[in-house]
């Protein structure tokens, strides 16, 4: 069974190791964000199965889906295990595969680029740089009747960027918690909706800016938050030009 | 001219955009990780230059790095400029376009595998996990005069894993540090000599146990330090028989 990262949307940043499994594949589960571009690369004769997560069944849905990699597995099919970005960050991926060895199945893990890595190179936003981070950290941003889990004492800090994946609802609650535990209002920040893709937005201001900026483009899933001072960068370093560039600022 | 990210060592880990790039390319500048089995991928008659930067005299060379990409850029060459891993991370690319901005020439920004991504994959750690971690943070661990640069208060909290590149001769100070500033002296940590690669080896321990177990497997670099309890994951996950295993504790 192969674990393998799809990448963050552009089917070009799939890796030969992950191109060389798809073309091979006899069966294909893949979620919710990977690209028909992407699902086009398999064989015509490849049982293809969407096993993409519902927020409201999460949990009883994951079991299901671990139940039906053993059972591909088992039927001696080449299986390929799609996921988007890269299968240990966000991805569950250590929980499916823990499955697969609690019985008996042998399985490869191949990386991917996680969302973080292909929506800041595209949108022109280094996550590290010598004058304003020497650390980068990624987390999640599910919000939870109306606040959000985050550890915003270690968030808070200078000369570090935030990922924040899935965070787009909660945008406005960690933008006011980041400033609440000390980081300055003017920090940079920025959403990228569909990041490498053609339908790549994005929209950047600062921690007391970008909520308001952010509701009026009518941004939707899935995006990527990224919060610190590489985030002015853009200004110099934007290259990509998605086909649906609309002139926002930026 | 074309930024591009090389992987983490494993030439099948380069994604498809870097492969087209170096096939077409007509100089490439590189650094010290890149393996020759990429740099074989580069047309024969492509101009190679090598960049590779020593400790001593970094700053100086960044300047002279810089130069070169505008003058070959300038002379209307295909040029690409390969950096181990993701060009956003740990990898001064930032630096690099800016130059390239400032004399307007263009570029284009290829993401890459970054080696925390493809040492965790290959090693068996998932980087986050629903039950051990819900953030990942990425630092690096230079030496300078016995102590470590790093934001201890930021990267001592429970849940989160923490990895450093370049850190195996601070590795002493770093699970040291971490312990003093709250992190159990039980939580799972590792070291990843050459991830992904045919010479792949992994030492794992605790916070306590490992700058021992370190010393005495006499790693060199390049090397990556996992510190989380994702780190006790690999005795189920481990998937990956490099060439040169020895049978090592892990």
């Amino acid at each position: 069974m192969y674990l393998v990262g799809a990448g963050p949307g552009d089917p070009d940043l799939l890796t030969l190791r992950a191109l060389a499994l798809l073309q091979r594949a006899e069966v294909a589960l893949y979620d919710n964000l990977i690209s028909p571009a992407i699902l086009a690369l398999l064989p015509p004769a490849a049982e293809r199965i969407y096993v993409g997560k519902r927020r409201a069944d999460h949990a009883m849905r994951q079991e299901a889906i671990n139940a039906l990699l053993v059972e591909h597995a088992r039927a001696g099919k080449r299986v390929v295990r799609l996921k988007g970005g890269d299968p240990f960050v966000f991805g569950r991926g250590g929980e499916e595969i823990d499955t697969l060895s609690a019985h008996g199945i042998r399985f490869e893990v191949v990386p991917g680029i996680t969302a973080a890595l292909g929506a800041a190179a595209y949108a022109g936003i280094p996550l590290t740089h010598r004058d304003h981070a020497q650390a980068c950290v990624f987390v999640t941003g599910n919000l939870k009747d109306g606040s959000v889990d985050l550890d915003w004492v270690a968030l808070a800090r200078p000369r570090q960027t935030i990922v924040v994946y899935m965070g787009l609802l909660s945008l406005p609650v960690i933008c006011r918690e980041l400033v609440a535990h000390g980081l300055p209002r003017d920090t940079g920040a920025a959403v990228i909706q569909q990041g490498t893709t053609a339908t790549q937005r994005v929209i950047a201001g600062t921690l007391r800016t970008l909520p308001a900026k952010v509701a009026r483009a009518k941004l939707h899933a899935p995006t990527l938050i990224i919060v610190g001072n590489v985030v002015r960068l853009r200004a110099k370093l934007s290259w990509f030009e998605p086909k649906s560039k609309r002139g926002e600022a930026s």
